[in-house]
């Protein structure tokens, strides 16, 4: 049986969540913006789903929820859409991210400045993984911080609270991408004072091309997908009613099984760690000196190429991950990583490990064995 | 029986999809972006699907098809995509679009009119719903034609060839939103010289929250959701792989039997526009003069709201629609028939009927006979 270890890529559709997404496949054609009983009966689903999202993420206000096709386009729907025309206040031209973004911010950060929207400043990462100065790179130009809640790589965790109130003190908004902390960490949007966060439904056991922004009552935004005027605006194009659902559902089992999914992930992580570190006193755990999500373990061990280990890993039946899946395939070293200070021996080196709730001791247990199997083996082809 | 005559809006999921999406989310998580088994079956599921798209638009490359949340991103992104930053020729700034285009081109031709990065130029619209004026329009300056394959409220088609052929004279492409053309009218656009065109899955059987954007090879574009860098990097984040693969098989169908459902679209509309006019001298339908999709019935009456027509004909048990469903609730008479040069004592007065291809000729004359019993009996309240 193979062991899935790649939930930060993608997780397994929880079945609660493909029979909910059957049941709108197999109802009446619903587009929600139709006035007729189909459309408003599609309309209720989606108003459901938006309720349970809400409550997951602690948003007081479930209209603050506007629904997207994934984690990428919130992204994009909150940087652009802060910066487009720079709306409301010329001088205010401040962007701040980190190193360790993932690269729908970062990427669009950058288009954001060729375009001459945005003055980008990039933080450095500190080597426990969080981002370093913060405070002297805000100013009265600073318009929007935009750091991860956690982090896909290394799942290092960023403290909200602190971040917003730091950028509110300038003035500024905070947008965090919460792709990675959704249903792993506790959230509560409304009491942190975040203004606009990004979510995928994916990540969560719900269905792929499904997302979320969350907007603070208040904070305006440039839509970007214009039209038919759907999400109060902010994002036009018939709603994926289905999606929703499926993403509701999950939102509502990640809300209500909290405790166990949390203890699962946590444990078969911890356990995979701990043996791994027994055995194999050349590996070193990434972002562990940091708050860190449950389920999350980046290892570097020195010399070894992560390629050849999760692919020899792959053939043995255990899907690990080399860097965050988006990078996969280019051959770079993980940007995080390398912002992290983290030596040239080891870049090549980084494997990320997932766990998810469903992920038993017992598959961990196996997991470990085989990576420890795995790096002796290809020690010993490369006479180390 | 619920009749559902509003399939231009959102159409039933065919069972064949539902089920190919069951396989998907019943399956090992897959993020096509992995590179592990998992990742690699994904990928080839993608590419299949791929494939069904491109043989049912006349695409000669399937790597000219990009998948998109939807109509409207694919609609954005042709428009946005060719105009950010105005990469390549800053003299080239003028964007031809026209009146009866669907919201996502007009309210995105306006947003960048607003930005300053293109000349808006909107056609006027002939009283056969073909856009009039587009060869006076054409000059050195300009850059993209976005015209409408099919409009989405009377069915009328536009030439595309035709329209190609006049945009290259002047060294512009032509964009085409084709989301109500496609499955209903043979599309060739590798052959048409077609630039860009737009297509929903939920308007052919496939899920909603899916769409592409065909792309010939050798056009380029701004991407607008910046990430990743999937899809070829105009189209960042993690794809929906079951909706894809949903799209696929209803696009394969849709291919494979196009005659069968050709003729059930045609026919049963064709019979209630034959029995609506011979019972009500007075109605007028709208589109007739010109090429028109098979499926579609775009019907005034003098002085009668059509919003009371629909909320009747729905507490009848049939679906209908006022105007498209997307500028529905708004209250606002028709863009489309105003640009028609509709008179205002039918302004107030247009409902549309769009059949499907599960639509039967016994549905057909219900729903045809409920419709004249409404408007005899509306006519009669109002004392007409």
């Amino acid at each position: 049986m193979r062991i899935y270890l790649d939930h930060n890529a993608t997780s397994p559709t929880l079945p609660e969540v493909a029979a909910a997404m059957a049941r709108v496949y197999a109802g009446p054609p619903a587009n929600p913006a139709s006035t007729h009983a189909d459309g408003r009966h599609a309309a209720a689903l989606v108003e459901a789903a938006r309720g349970h999202v809400a409550r997951l993420v602690g948003a007081a206000d479930p209209a603050s929820i506007v629904f997207t096709s994934g984690g990428t386009e919130a992204d994009v729907l909150a940087l652009r859409g802060t910066f487009e025309g720079l709306a409301g206040d010329e001088r205010r031209r401040g962007l701040i991210t980190s190193a360790a973004e993932h690269p729908a911010v970062l990427e669009t950060a950058e288009r954001l400045g060729a375009l001459g929207w945005a003055t980008v400043h990039t933080l450095d990462v500190g080597a426990d993984g969080l981002p370093t100065g913060l405070d002297s790179a805000l100013g009265p130009d600073t318009r929007l911080v935009s750091l991860m809640a956690a982090n896909n790589e290394t799942g290092v965790c960023l403290p909200l609270a602190q971040a917003a109130e730091a950028a509110h003190r300038v003035g500024a908004l905070l947008h965090t991408d919460a792709v990675q902390a959704l249903g792993k960490v506790p959230l509560s949007l409304s009491a942190d004072g975040v203004d606009l966060a990004s979510f995928s439904a994916h990540k969560i056991g719900g269905p792929q091309g499904v997302g979320a922004l969350f907007v603070r009552p208040g904070r305006s935004l440039a839509a970007q997908l214009t039209g038919g005027g759907q999400e109060g605006g902010l994002r036009s194009g018939t709603l994926n009613v289905a999606g929703v659902v499926g993403f509701g559902e999950a939102a509502r089992i990640a809300h209500e099984a909290w405790t166990a999914r949390e203890r699962a992930m946590r444990s078969t992580r911890d356990r995979i760690e701990a043996v791994v570190r027994a055995a194999l006193p050349g590996a070193r755990v990434h972002g562990a000196d940091a708050e860190r999500l449950p389920n999350t373990l980046s290892l570097t061990f020195p010399h070894l190429s992560a390629e050849a280990l999760v692919m020899m890993l792959d053939a043995d039946d255990v899907a690990a991950s080399l860097g965050s899946a988006c990078s996969a395939g280019s051959g770079k070293p993980s940007h995080v990583l390398v912002a992290m200070g983290v030596g040239a021996d080891r870049l090549r080196g980084a494997i990320r490990i997932s766990t998810g709730p469903g992920t038993t001791l017992d598959q961990a247990e196996r997991a470990a064995e085989r990576i420890v199997a795995c790096v002796r083996k290809l020690d010993a082809l490369a006479g180390r």
